[in-house]
C-alpha cells in the first residue's frame, strides 16, 4: 500500500515555552532538555538537568532538576551565564516520529494550540514536558492511521487557554479556513479547556460560510493519569472531522464521566461547568448535535443539523478588544460602566440577575447603587448594552413584569438565550465589523451560529 | 378552641411601591387603588383608575388604567395635580384579613421582603398588585392555620430582589435574630428569587449561633399562572420552619419542575441556575439538606445536618460594601483591579477560569493582558484577592500544574469549593469585621456555614 508523509509545520521546539532569547542561548551552547547545565544569574550559581518549560510556566525562568531531585526555576535576565556540563541525553529521543499514512483515507488537519491535552510527563526527568511536536499526541493512537489521513499538522502555539484571546482566535480561524480551503474533510483543534467555550464561540463567528466540521477538543485530566480523557476525546474529534455530516464549529468532550460517549456540541452553546470533571462541558439551551461511541459510531441527536455544503469558507477576524463583560452582584458600583467607557469600550455585556435585572429601584438613601441609571447614561452616550443572565440556563426578557420595562425603554438589548460568554465574543466581533450602534444592535440579535433564538422581539424598535 | 391574633407589623401600604410623597398625596385626596383619578402633569391631562405600583415599577410613575383598558404610567413631579373623581372601590376589599389562629401549635414568624411570591393580579383592574399585607399571602393557604401559629408577620420592605444589597440583608438578619430570640420555632422569609442565593449567604454569616431554621422562599412564576410555585414553596418552608430539626439558613424551592418535592438547601451552597424554571435553585457541591413532600413529610438527605440547639443567636451585620467580584474573560483589562482599588476596595473575588486561572503568560506583544501581574501589584498593596471559578461546579486550586504556582506564590487565596456569589458576600462580611489582611485571609478560609471544605492548604503560609 502506498504511503505518504503529512505536511508538518511546527513553530515550537523541544524547549517548550521559554522566551526566544533563552532558547537561542540554549541552542548556542548546544544544550537540550535533560542535559546538565550550569547557570550563573546574579548571586545565584546552580547546576542541574535542564527541563523543558511547560506552557503554563514562566517563559523566563530556567527550570532545572537538582541532584537532590527537586526542580527549581531561576528567573533569567539577558546577562545570565549558561554553560553546558554534559550531554547525557540522546537527541534522537526528541526527534519527530511522523506516522506512516495510508492513501484513500479521509483527510483532516490538526491544529495544536496547547493545553492539558498536549502535556505529558517525562519520566526520565520527572518534569512536565509539552508534546512539543503535535504529532506526538498521535503516536499513542496508531489505530487512527487506518481510518484517517493527516494532510497537515500544525502547532500554532503552546499556551494554556487562560492566556488566549482575540489575537490567537484570529490565528486559529485563519488557519482553519486555510485547511478547509485546501479541501480537507474537517479540522481538529487541540486546546486547553479553560476558555475552550470562548474560542469555540469566536471561531463560530470568525469562520464564515463553513462547509465542514471544525472541532475543538482537549483534556480535563493530564496524560499521566488513568482518567486521561484526551485520547478518547481526540479520537472522536478526529473521526467526526473526517466523517460527520455536520458543518459547524463544535466541541468534542465527554458526555458523561465515563468513556462511553463523546458529545459533539455547537460552538456557541457550550460551557465548562466543572473545574475537573471529564463531562464538564455542558450544552446550554439545546441538545448536543451528536454523540460518538468508542467504535466511532456517530448518533445524531439534534434535529436541525447544519450539513456539509459547497460554500467557500472565509475568515472574518475583525475584532474589537474593547468589548466587555460585567457580572452584576448586589451593591456593584455603577461607575464600573464609566471605567469601561473611559477605556474606549463601545459595547458591554451586562450579566444580570434572573430574567436580566440590575438594581433599578434601590431603597431611599441607596441611590448610588442604581445601576439602571448608569446604563441609561451609557446608552445616551451611544454605548451598546446587551443583557444576559448569570443564571446560565434560560432566557432573559423584559416583558414579565408589567411595570418594569425601564431597561427595555432605555434601549438595553436583551439577548434572549445567548450565553454570556458567547455574547461577549460575538460583541467583540460585531464591534470589529460595525461602527454604527443601530447596526451593532441589529447584528447582535441576528442569529449567526445558533447562538440566539426567538430574539427579535427584544430589541426596541424606532416606533 | 381558643384563638389569638398574630402580631402584625407592616411598613407598606395598599399603594404598593410609590414614593412616600406620592402616597401622601393619594392619602390627602382620599384616593385608593381602583378609584378614578384625574392627573395633570405639565402638558399631560389624563384620567383613569389608579393602580397600585408593583415592586418592580417606577415609584414615581403614577399607574392608571384608561377607559380603553390600557394601563399607562405618568412620571410625576412634586407639582403634579391630583383630583379624585369617584370612589368606586370598597375600601373593605383592601382590609387586612388576619386568619384566626389556634393555640398549642408550633410558632413561627414570617418576614416579607417582596418579590414575585408577593405579587398578585388584581382582576378588577387588570394591574399587578403587590400583596401589600404579607398575610394576604396566607389567605389562600388556610390549611396552614391548623398546623402552625404565626407569632409575628412583618413586611420589611416590598422590593424586587435585584434591588437588595447589604443594607437590606442587615435588616433581615436583625429581624430574624429578634424572632429567634423571641423563641419561635423558625423564621420564614419571602424573597424575590433573583438574588435569593446572595441573601441566603449573607444571612448565613450575619446570623451567628443560629439555633433553629431560617428559611428563604419565593416564586419563579407569578400567582396568576397555573404553574405558580410560591404556594407550595411557602407551605413547605413554613412547615419546615416549624418542625425541621435543622439549625441553618436555608432556601426552600422546588426540587424538580413538578410539585412533588420542595428542597431545603444550605444557604451558602445554592444558586439560581435558570431564569424561569421552578427547579432553578441548585445545590452546588453537596447534597440538599432535605426534601419535603406535599403532605409535609420531611426526608433528610444530607448526612451532616446542623441540629437545633441551645445557642443564643445574635446578629453580626458588619459589612464592607467595597468587596467586589470580577468575572474573568479573555482580554479583560487588568486595570479593572485598579478601578476597584481606587474606589477603596480592600478585597476582590476573582472569578477565574477552570481551576482558578487568569491570563498569566500571554503571548509576546500581549503583555497588557497580563492579569496576574496586576493581581501581584494589588497584593503588594495589601488588597485581599480570593480566587473562585466561573465553572460554578468543582474546586479551584493552584497545585495541578507544576510550573504554575505563580498565583499561589503571589499570595492569592484559593477558595476551594466556595461558590463565587457566596465568596463575595463572605468577603464583604469579613472585611466588615477585620482590618488586617492576614486576618481576612485566615477568616476567608475558615468554614463558617458549610461554604468551604478542605481549604486550609490553599493559603500561602508565612513559611
Amino acid at each position: 500500500m502506498a504511503k505518504k508523509k503529512a505536511k508538518i509545520t511546527t513553530t515550537t521546539s523541544i524547549y517548550g515555552n521559554y522566551v526566544k532569547w533563552l532558547k537561542d542561548k540554549f541552542k548556542e551552547i548546544e544544550v537540550v532538555p535533560g542535559d546538565e547545565i550550569h547557570i550563573i544569574q546574579g548571586s545565584k550559581d546552580l547546576s542541574g538537568n535542564l527541563l523543558a518549560q511547560s506552557d503554563l510556566g514562566d517563559p523566563q525562568s530556567i527550570l532545572i532538576k537538582l541532584d537532590n531531585g527537586y526542580n527549581v526555576g531561576i528567573r533569567a535576565t539577558k546577562t545570565v551565564k549558561l554553560e553546558k556540563l554534559s550531554g547525557s541525553v540522546d537527541l534522537e529521543k526528541f526527534q519527530v516520529r511522523v506516522p506512516s499514512q495510508k492513501k484513500n483515507l479521509p483527510e483532516i488537519s490538526l491544529l495544536a494550540t496547547g493545553g492539558t491535552i498536549a502535556s505529558r510527563i517525562d519520566y526520565a526527568t520527572g518534569g512536565v514536558v509539552m508534546a512539543m511536536e503535535p504529532e506526538e499526541i498521535f503516536a499513542s493512537l496508531p489505530e487512527l492511521f487506518d481510518e484517517v489521513s493527516f494532510k497537515s499538522v500544525k502547532s500554532l502555539f503552546s499556551m494554556g487557554s487562560e492566556d488566549l484571546a482575540s489575537k490567537e482566535w484570529s490565528v486559529i480561524a485563519k488557519d482553519s479556513v486555510e485547511e478547509l480551503q485546501n479541501g480537507v474533510n474537517g479540522v481538529v483543534i487541540s486546546h486547553g479547556t479553560d476558555t475552550m467555550g470562548y474560542t469555540a464561540a469566536a471561531l463560530s463567528f470568525m469562520i464564515r460560510d463553513i462547509n465542514a466540521p471544525v472541532i475543538l477538543t482537549g483534556a480535563q485530566r493530564s496524560s499521566d493519569r488513568g482518567s486521561f480523557d484526551g485520547a478518547s476525546n481526540l479520537i472522536a474529534a478526529t473521526r467526526s472531522a473526517a466523517n460527520a455530516d455536520i458543518a459547524s464549529v463544535m466541541v468534542a468532550m465527554h458526555e458523561t464521566s465515563n468513556d462511553d460517549y463523546i458529545q459533539l456540541s455547537r460552538g456557541t452553546r457550550v460551557r465548562k461547568n466543572h473545574t475537573t470533571r471529564r463531562d464538564a462541558f455542558q450544552v446550554i439551551g439545546e441538545q448536543a448535535f451528536a454523540r460518538v461511541d468508542n467504535d466511532g459510531k456517530l448518533t445524531e441527536i439534534h434535529n436541525e443539523l447544519p450539513r456539509r455544503n459547497d460554500l467557500e469558507p472565509y475568515a472574518n477576524t475583525n475584532y474589537d478588544d474593547s468589548a466587555a463583560l460585567i457580572k452584576i452582584y448586589p451593591g456593584i458600583p455603577p461607575e464600573i460602566l464609566e471605567f469601561y467607557i473611559d477605556k474606549g469600550s463601545k459595547g458591554i455585556i451586562v450579566e444580570g440577575t434572573g430574567l436580566g435585572h440590575v438594581a433599578t429601584f434601590p431603597a431611599e438613601g441607596q441611590e448610588s447603587r442604581n445601576f439602571m441609571s448608569a446604563i441609561e447614561r451609557a446608552i445616551e452616550d451611544d454605548i451598546f448594552i446587551g443583557m444576559t443572565s448569570q443564571c446560565i440556563y434560560g432566557r432573559v426578557h423584559p416583558y414579565v413584569y408589567r411595570a418594569t420595562r425601564t431597561g427595555y425603554m432605555a434601549g438595553i438589548t436583551y439577548l434572549s438565550d445567548m450565553i454570556s460568554e458567547t455574547a461577549l465574543v460575538k460583541l467583540g466581533w460585531v464591534l470589529g465589523n460595525y461602527q454604527n450602534t443601530d447596526d451593532v444592535k441589529e447584528q447582535m440579535i441576528t442569529n449567526y451560529a445558533g447562538e440566539i433564538t426567538r430574539a427579535s422581539i427584544y430589541q426596541r424598535r424606532n416606533d
